[in-house]
């Protein structure tokens, strides 16, 4: 492990992917000045406002282990971008989390409003699929895959049970088994989709897709039971969002349930059977281990 | 016209089709038990709360006039109707239009609160997309042209443009152009796309297809300047909705800028235009001619 993560720059990949992927999203979204104005700012102000697009960095990383090429994956990238953003403008707001600050600035709502933050939303999740529908269909994965393999992983079994769940198990006394429901739901069924279509856009084999889907549900996981722990041990500024905010609804976490030291055992054994998963690539994915590690370190 | 309509029974054609439509929804939609119950509840509630499927009604009407079948069509004609809905639903919030009833029962947020109507939405939105992702492709329409069709009509140039245009244009005193602009968006799109997919799912012929745009352009905006006209005449009971809200928040309709016979005039020009449209298929689009009668002479 230690061999092959020093002779990968993983600090160059994030950099490079990322100014690949904003380039990308830029020619798809209709520009700031195109009719109707107001929201085709309200949409490129939150997925602007300095993402860590970390599910197109795995995304690409995953096609990269299959061989993939980067223009293949790049609109798969994109559109998952598009729910992961829509996901938190409709997250915050007053309705929902009620949060005020997104990665260090004020959310969309209390820029635009309550009805254009809805609506911002509704064209990211729609833009979502017009992108998706413009990635080149494989003979093993057509359209049809993707399209259903993006649907599945942000409707009503999925993202938005997550965050049903979340909403309702406010100030309420979960299980560990609760928690993992929501968990499973709200962060890591749109990083293993993510993982999932790197490797579709790869035209990988069966194998290969079953060991990605494998380490997206693992990496997913470690995620959110580390963003619950830097919720507890972080400063807002460091976060860029409102830190204790878990505490202060009595949301169900990780560390509230079981403690913060237990909390960061469980992390670092999902993250291990992440790494397992990769096994079947043969240090071909160095990318993915670069950043399920780098997930599992970071402190924001 | 006379001729053929009376051979055309459309309300043995609007019921059989709208007890279908129903039916497959229900198959394609998770059941009210599914965790979490309560986002299937809410996207249940509305999806079946008495819609008049007009948009599933002129697809399948479409369909059958390009020598199609109700199987190829229902996926589309499903999807459709869950893009309806979820615009209805979101609409309907606190943040947009504000209204307490929708089709004589209290609209979802009443029930459900303002987040679960959120999430509702969200979620049959993206129901639209797995849905129409099983429908069956075309050597001339595949998968990705269907869903582009759809996310198209319902993105940010389209129907959220419609609805972005309409919230901001409330109080303000708008030109014929600019309420055109917005019915355009807000009912014309999504109403044009439904025949179109009609079509596409028939394989139809690309003069067909240019016959079926024309058509939908101009029955969608007919029936815009009918609900603008229909807000003024009747009373609340007859429409099941909040009757002379338009009046009430000041929003611009037809009836307020050039007043009501004129409106009437527009709408009956419009109508005209649309059948017109309907002559390349020699007589063999009686659904779809039975369908725009009815929709000039509705009155809820």
């Amino acid at each position: 492990m230690a061999a092959k993560k020093s002779s990968f720059d993983l600090d160059q990949f994030l950099a490079t992917r990322t100014e690949a992927v904003n380039a990308a999203l830029d020619k798809f979204l209709p520009s700031e000045k195109t009719k109707p104005a107001t929201i085709h700012k309200a949409m490129r102000y939150s997925l602007f406002a300095g993402g860590k697009r970390m599910r197109p960095a795995v995304l690409l990383a995953a096609a990269a282990a299959c061989g993939g090429t980067e223009a293949a994956a790049m609109p798969l990238a994109c559109a998952v971008e598009c729910i992961h953003t829509y996901s938190l403008i409709h997250d915050d707001l007053p309705a929902m989390d009620n949060d005020d600050f997104r990665r260090g600035k004020p959310t969309n709502h209390k820029v635009f409003g309550d009805g254009i933050a809805v609506l911002a939303g509704d064209a990211l999740l729609t833009q979502a699929f017009e992108i998706a529908a413009q990635a080149k269909g494989w003979p093993r994965y057509s359209h049809k895959d993707l399209i259903l393999e993006i649907a599945q992983a942000s409707g009503s079994l999925q993202l938005v049970a997550g965050q049903v769940a979340d909403l309702e198990g406010e100030g309420k006394k979960l299980s560990v088994a609760e928690l993992r429901y929501i968990h499973e739901r709200k962060t890591s069924a749109l990083l293993c989709c993510s993982v999932r279509l790197g490797g579709m856009s790869a035209n990988c084999t069966p194998a290969q897709l079953a060991a990605l889907t494998d380490f997206g549900y693992h990496v997913g996981l470690a995620f959110q039971v580390i963003d619950d722990i830097l919720d507890v041990t972080q400063t807002s500024e460091q976060l860029g969002k409102t830190a204790g905010k878990d505490v202060a609804v009595q949301k169900a976490t990780y560390p509230a349930i079981v403690g913060l030291e237990k909390s960061r055992k469980i992390a670092t054994q999902l993250t291990d059977k992440a790494f397992a998963a990769l096994d079947i690539f043969k240090g071909k994915a160095v990318a993915l281990e670069a950043l399920a590690e780098f997930l599992l370190k970071r402190d924001k």
